[in-house]
């Protein structure tokens, strides 16, 4: 099997959003990205200018390094990025799943994988036009399809403006058996750049107001804890 | 029936803390608790200096305003206080699921009510030595048996400094099969102060870092949104 690329493997630290915020992971971030988002907040994952920073591993190798952080005590892998899925993770997160550890995966939903099947979690996380993307549905659906298998799926979108909300509904309506996360989004992407803890947030209560004024009550609304905890640093 | 005791009806907001965090809620906050914690951030629905203010209210009038607040559409009915669990919010339980609402109740754990099995969730939050309250097992052990039926139950924990991760683990120790949440303390008690956003940060950053030193990971780790939105004003 070819080498995967990795941009970064860390932890254990909590979740900061979603689905399982708050909850000890260890993360492996992937490099590369078929997406180039205007916020992108993990550009060194995502532009090929980074690639040479991004080490290709095998399966085992960054199952060791995964291994060695936790403890060897079993927690939450999530797998990121870039965008994790244009690669294939199948045999680590079977690797995983058979030490005893709980298996995430983040991705835009762009690709489809039959080994979303194996995972405890699918974040499908289609990105809003504020991105500057436009996502393809019938690629959103071939990942919902494949990851039917998986203990979990949900969407989580990230909302920086009315925009952004009203793609979020529309996509919620597309799919309504899908838990759905909502986060304010970071518009500070420079990594060597605090983030306020305030601005956090002054965001996420923007976000609170526009959706109980609107009584989409069917939906989660979270912060990006990482972001209050350390602002864009990597590695945390 | 006799009325129940209610401090304050508000909502929707989100569910600040915990395993629903996140969620469109409506809170109702029941007035009076068999507990004093030295950091209560509720003393107006604890302290018995503030019972002229709670409305003595029946089911029905609870039911009319939350169903008001919520505008018809169904969310989460939170019920807290003080400690709801020494009125008899059966009834309120049981019209909330009958008209398609989730019902949350976060009790202490010091008084087992046999309608906690018709919650969606019990959140059972026994309270750690720098309360100044001494938990009895026995009680809990008995909110943790009539809880059985309830659609989810956790255990929340508050942790102010070692003594109390320790009485966390401890408790967690004890009850293998309850998905343990825990949440750093807040010290300002005063609903006039602001709380820093910072501070928020800070003081789970402390608990991340205890957390995942300690290498305790069947946990999870959470702030009180409401606390860095709004400090510890109250009605939000």
């Amino acid at each position: 099997m070819k080498p995967l690329r990795i941009a970064e493997i860390f932890g254990p630290t909590i979740q900061g959003e979603g689905a399982l915020i708050g909850e000890p992971t260890v993360f492996v971030r992937a490099g590369g990205c078929d997406y180039r988002c205007s916020w992108c907040d993990s550009m060194h994952a995502v532009d090929s200018a980074y690639r040479d920073a991004w080490a290709p591993m095998t399966t085992e190798a960054i199952w060791a390094e995964v291994a060695r952080l936790s403890g060897g005590r079993a927690l939450t892998l999530s797998i990121s990025g870039g965008n994790p899925a244009i690669q294939d993770f199948g045999q680590l997160v079977a690797r995983a799943r058979a030490e005893g550890y709980r298996t995430a995966l983040e991705t835009q939903g762009s690709v489809a994988r039959d080994w979303f099947a194996g995972l405890d979690m699918l974040v499908l996380s289609p990105k809003p036009p504020s991105s500057g993307e436009v996502p393809d549905p019938e690629a959103l659906a071939a990942c919902i399809a494949a990851g039917q298998g998986a203990g979990a799926m949900v969407l989580k979108m990230v909302i920086f403006d009315a925009e952004d909300y009203a793609f979020a509904r529309r996509i919620a309506a597309d799919h309504p058996g899908l838990p759905v996360y909502l986060q304010p989004g970071n518009p500070e992407t420079d990594p060597d750049r605090p983030v306020a803890a305030q601005d956090v947030a002054d965001r996420l209560l923007w976000l609170v107001e526009m959706v109980t004024a609107d009584g989409w009550f069917g939906v989660r609304v979270l912060p990006q804890l990482h972001v209050l905890l350390w602002g864009n640093q990597r590695g945390v």
